[in-house]
């Protein structure tokens, strides 16, 4: 063997005693809260690798969907006929299209009576309340009722959250935050968000 | 309308606006190179995502998986009969498994093979390089060959590269980069990785 391929066997062994120390470290075992949260790409879609992911496993989930209903989703298209999935989708489109307190609020609160739903069965193993954060932003929902719903759903499920500007309680309650920060974003340059990738 | 009820629409018609403009001001349409990097969770789940998105579609998809492979993969199985895709795994491991710099090398060159072939064929709508960083970071594949192949791709196809540390060279030319932040992450609070969620 060379010096060199020493030299990196070495560090290799280094870095997986220490993910070793890590993994016997880790000792817990039940549902989380993850937070998808930043200005940049990815969180929705990373919910939606997610979901796929646990179908994937055979296990139920659930998604709730307060902001995106009036876009196509290739997502959605791909995985409907999966028996184990069960999408929630808020009846008005963006806030900025319809422009209406009143009845955004209405609508949120119907979709949230799904994501409550949700969150109580045992049998439901993913929830995902995909763009929530802006309908705590905007006052549709409060914080109080989210935050109950989500503490006191059953332990072996998890709970993904997604959208901009994650409510500081959920941050702090939650297990696992990424957040996902835009450093450059296509349609910043004049380039058109793209059939199958963007939607 | 109330007061409140006409500051809010006022608000919302000036963000419907902003976005209106930005809409109109991309007028170009093409294939992207989208990087997901940094050290939080939801690279590789957002790619996969984007994956389940375009086949959603019906467009057909290349997976590259640098470093996943022996792992057990949620995604992959759900995904597996869809005749669109195809995807190509690395045939060791963690490199810190492996430890061998000359047959990880090996290995890393004999999947690329299968990427150069993906980056090549107008046929292919999406082709994901997941964990491709790390191949660069430890000279297992050189830059200048990965930058090319994505240079040289067809112009409708777009790519996605997963990976902490992306490659300057990388970051420069893609049209959009998110960089997910790890703001907390359940495994160091010593809850172990959970089957459907994580893996």
């Amino acid at each position: 063997m060379t010096d060199r391929q020493q030299r990196h066997q070495r560090a290799m062994q280094k870095l997986k005693a220490h993910v070793d120390d890590k993994v016997a470290a880790a000792d817990q075992q039940r549902g989380l809260l993850l937070v998808f949260t930043g200005n940049g790409k990815g969180k929705t879609t990373a919910a939606w690798g997610t979901v796929t992911r646990a179908l994937g496993y055979g296990y139920r989930v659930g998604v709730v969907q307060f902001i995106k209903g009036l876009w196509e989703c290739g997502e959605r298209e791909r995985l409907a006929a999966d028996a184990n999935l069960e999408v929630s989708i808020m009846a008005t489109g963006f806030t900025w299209e319809t422009q209406n307190r009143e009845s955004d609020t209405a609508a949120c609160q119907a979709v949230w009576q799904d994501a409550a739903r949700l969150l109580a069965d045992p049998e439901v193993y993913l929830v995902v309340l995909d763009e929530i954060t802006y309908m705590l932003k905007f006052g549709y929902l409060d914080i109080d009722t989210v935050r109950q719903a989500i503490a006191d759903r059953p332990p072996e499920q998890s709970v993904i959250v997604t959208g901009r500007n994650a409510h500081r309680e959920l941050i702090e309650m939650a297990d696992t935050v990424s957040e996902m920060q835009d450093v450059k974003h296509a349609f910043d340059a004049g380039i058109q968000a793209r059939r199958g990738i963007d939607y």
